[in-house]
């Protein structure tokens, strides 16, 4: 635990109907968040100071620095002041494969986007999901996005912060992890379901923003092989989700949805077949 | 130029009413955008691929590489097949002083936040703008996001990229920029301004997005005392528009608005008057 919270009420002034008055509306604490490996910082965020081991482990997974828990032998934080360190120690030879990767990278990298040097990092290849083989039926997608709708308690108090859910076929949600930051929330969700000791490809990732390209590159690297938004892709997102062969579901509402890539994996038919 | 197009019509598989069809819609492009000072690239984003001059000397802007556009030499803009790289020749001083601050931050920065190296880089100081004397009525902020609102191309296409404005009041919007990323439409706004020679300080900027730290750091860097978005504020962004003396007001939906900082600049009251 650190001296953080996750909201503060804030003073301010309500105009509505014309009429002005003093009021208050609960925000989202936006906090500084530092990734530290063997005591050197990695990456600054800013996010949501909460689920900080899930968010380490599944930011260390995500950004392709582990590939399994085993890989990470102790997550601490401190609490800075201004800020929280997250302090990641790793597998020794991991370590050792880390301090030779940044000597090449030549400097932090962020977001899985930011910081990165050359077009070429920003396009990386995604693992190849194809034959992950959840089934699943549209109900499935319905039942999903409600289940993630009912399960975020931070948003319904603040409305302003995206969420992520781990959703097993038969099963229901297994986790759902809240964050100011879509990329932040999709991370502490890939720790939670790792730590859990699931696989990604067990089930579906559900999220409630829109989708570009490094929420479908996450959710391949979870091993997940479908990926359910509320908003809408990019088209660099359903190319990826192509080229790994992943179901993208998109502007899900209640029983509606659209798909663009990988219909096959649900039984709607393809493309092909509606046609 | 570039070959690259704004957006692209997506096949997909539409369910609707327990109907399934195939159907297309139109998504926005996504491109990853290297930034390229003095021939080395400085920072990739995943981009919307239009307005590369304003976003080359907007970034530039608010990453504090120039104080003014009268630092910027030439921006070129290579088309690099799988993305575009948005060469920046800056004036010679300022080169060498880029060059010293590489060194010295051993890695490339991001959208401002991502590739920093220390929780004090992300809290940095912003520029003081309690004395940019823009006096507004609360019409004003009505009439801005009105404005914005009918001004978004991209958006009215896709439904799915965010939008920046800057409204000068009795002139009305005289830039509107849009982008996948939020963070990018803003910048891409800030270089407009500057190239359209006109200065932050006499105008507002207006955003569909919601407010996190470093949208604000963002404005105050441009050197306009106030803000104002669709959607809510983060704590952080708050603590930091009082900091710097910015006004901040979000929630904005037809004539009600929310404010959360400067609200002395608004023919409101304070919030002690209306309390």
């Amino acid at each position: 635990m650190t001296g953080f919270r996750t909201t503060i009420v804030a003073q301010e002034i309500i105009r509505r109907n014309g009429v002005v008055r003093a009021g208050s509306r609960v925000v989202p604490a936006e906090v500084p968040i530092a990734f530290s490996y063997g005591g050197s910082t990695h990456a600054v965020m800013m996010g949501t100071p909460a689920d900080l081991e899930d968010f380490a482990i599944g930011f260390s997974l995500t950004e392709g620095i582990i590939a399994s828990m085993a890989e990470i032998e102790e997550v601490a934080v401190l609490d800075e002041g201004q800020g929280l360190d997250v302090q990641v120690r790793l597998a020794e030879n991991k370590e050792d494969a880390l301090r030779a990767r940044r000597r090449h990278m030549a400097g932090p990298v962020g977001c899985g986007l930011c910081g990165i040097e050359s077009i070429e990092q920003a396009m990386r290849v995604v693992p190849d999901v194809r034959d992950v083989g959840v089934v699943l039926t549209p109900e499935d997608i319905t039942a999903a996005m409600a289940a993630l709708n009912g399960a975020q308690p931070l948003h319904a108090e603040t409305h302003a912060v995206h969420g992520a859910g781990f959703f097993i076929p038969g099963e229901g949600l297994i986790a759902v992890r809240e964050d100011v930051g879509r990329h932040n929330a999709l991370d502490k969700l890939a720790g939670a379901v790792i730590r859990a000791g699931r696989e990604g490809g067990q089930g579906i990732v559900v999220v409630t923003s829109r989708i570009s390209v490094e929420m479908v590159q996450k959710t391949a690297i979870l091993g997940s092989s479908t990926l359910v938004a509320i908003s809408a892709p990019t088209a660099l997102a359903i190319r990826t989700a192509e080229e790994a062969g992943m179901t993208l579901v998109a502007l899900t509402r209640g029983e509606d949805f659209e798909i663009f890539a990988g219909a096959e994996r649900i039984g709607t038919g393809s493309v092909a077949d509606v046609a």
